[in-house]
């Protein structure tokens, strides 16, 4: 397979490295300083105590390339648009996109750069943090749940999987992808997002009698757009499982906090925002969710 | 007139000391080194440059007082249940309570304590900062709006003024002094509570597109309640006002913001949570204002 991967930051280079094992890849990044080191001494990812090398081949931009048969979405979804762009050339009628990205909605970007029938969207559970530039630490590995947005061609997913699988991945394919996509949305839209505006810890959540209520106000709001989606959830199982997230986290940030603390911006758009964005379309009340997505970005603008 | 100023803060020593000139007033604090200092050396109000020392009595408790003509509350709203518990003792028939304590909605608590028509509520535009305990600066100096909770008997507010004005106030007694009250409420249940939100100086919520609109929801929700309660105000007029408040004050921080960076407890639950109150009364939508308090809330939890 013909895989190109945008964004060799954490995540596009634990997908990039091992997929080169039994594919053609590319990995594009704008930073042209470690697509040359990629290039002349490979990229390293460190798997269970080892420092494992691996060669995708790099470029800072799709020129050159032929016609993609799939292209996996891995940049910061702030960056998403213009790293599709910049890559509209290598996009044929045959051309699979691909996003794991964390949050929600990404299809509605890559609805703008192919029709609905050639989207893949899923979940990943590996994980992984960047030692420095091209060299990673993967910290933990896990299943990679792919489905077709619009239904579609189901062969494609078959074909998908035997081409992660032998390099390392442990694809399933779903028929209710989104289901997936939201569960994993509830606890970040709810949980993640509060720790951004409360910089705090994820346990604090669970034990601030205010935050617990603020926290369980913007899961009900999750749920009942997620439900008003077609999608079945039960706002208590939802409750249980992010408050246990959060009491089984003592000291622990998300990566939406430190975003903040650091004066960085952050994904909010594509993650409560993407509640929001549905919860319009499907005319369900989400005053909190809303609220909180203007805070985050209330926010961001102090370190301007 | 038999006046008793409980809470011998920056505001109770304003009042206090200046009140002690021509009346027989008695300053209550629990702190028992500030009252042995008040009576021994007398408060120390620093006015225009100079250094005056007044004589209020001092005393930690209302023990041995005679039944008051005038309770003034000073204390921080967090702690007026306890002040006026302690002061049961004194509060007659014909004792009058008397709150010019920020925010709005301290009438609730003063009506466990006396009857609707002896309750004189209102705003004092005069402020003072604690240079140390018993040494204020009394920044500036202007009105002290004054009016009945109930109507009632007009003849208390004129004497009131005559007392007060000689000793350096300017009283003006107001037929409408809710409006005045929810006037001063406008600017601080919108701009202040997000400046402790956001942790964030006063001119930070007009710079920042977000933060605008999130105090623009604010001031329409604290609008639409007073509104409702037919006090009649313009969003359009306090828009303007609270933005231009917020443009004067480049690095101007709000008391409340002040309480959740040192890890205070505020008084949100009679500035936002007033606002949140009378809504719940009347039955108006205001779900910005409750995320605001609960949010406070929250970050209050933090210094836990």
């Amino acid at each position: 397979m013909k895989i190109v991967v945008i964004g060799a930051g954490a995540m596009g280079s634990i997908y990039g490295g091992h997929l080169s094992l039994h594919n053609d890849v590319t990995l594009i990044d704008t930073n042209s300083a470690l697509v040359e080191r990629l290039n002349k001494e490979g990229l390293i990812l460190e798997e269970n105590g080892t420092d494992n090398v691996y060669h995708p081949h790099a470029q800072t931009s799709a020129a050159g390339l032929e016609k993609a048969d799939l292209i996996i979405l891995f940049t910061k979804s702030l960056y998403s648009r213009s790293a599709l762009e910049s890559a509209r050339g290598i996009i044929g009628p045959d051309t699979y996109l691909m996003t794991l990205q964390n949050g929600a909605g990404h299809e509605y970007l890559l609805m703008e750069f192919t029709d609905k029938d050639h989207i893949i969207i899923g979940t990943t559970e590996d994980n992984g943090a960047l030692i420095s530039p091209g060299h990673i630490h993967h910290g933990g590995k896990g299943v990679t749940n792919i489905g077709l947005l619009n239904g579609g061609d189901r062969a494609v997913l078959e074909n998908v999987k035997e081409c992660f699988n032998p390099c390392g991945f442990d694809v399933r394919i779903q028929s209710n992808i989104q289901h997936l996509i939201w569960d994993k949305l509830m606890t970040n839209a709810s949980l993640s997002v509060l720790t951004a505006i409360l910089q705090c810890d994820m346990s604090y959540i669970s034990r601030n009698e205010s935050a617990r209520a603020l926290c369980t106000l913007l899961i009900k709001e999750t749920v009942a757009v997620a439900n008003a989606m077609g999608l079945e959830f039960s706002f208590e199982d939802v409750r249980a499982k992010v408050m246990a997230t959060s009491e089984n986290n003592k000291g622990g940030y998300t990566s939406i906090m430190m975003d903040i603390k650091n004066g960085r911006r952050t994904e909010v758009d594509t993650i409560s925002g993407a509640v929001v964005r549905k919860a319009d379309e499907l005319d369900v009340a989400v005053p909190n969710m809303k609220m909180a997505v203007a805070l985050v970005h209330a926010l961001e603008g102090k370190s301007n």
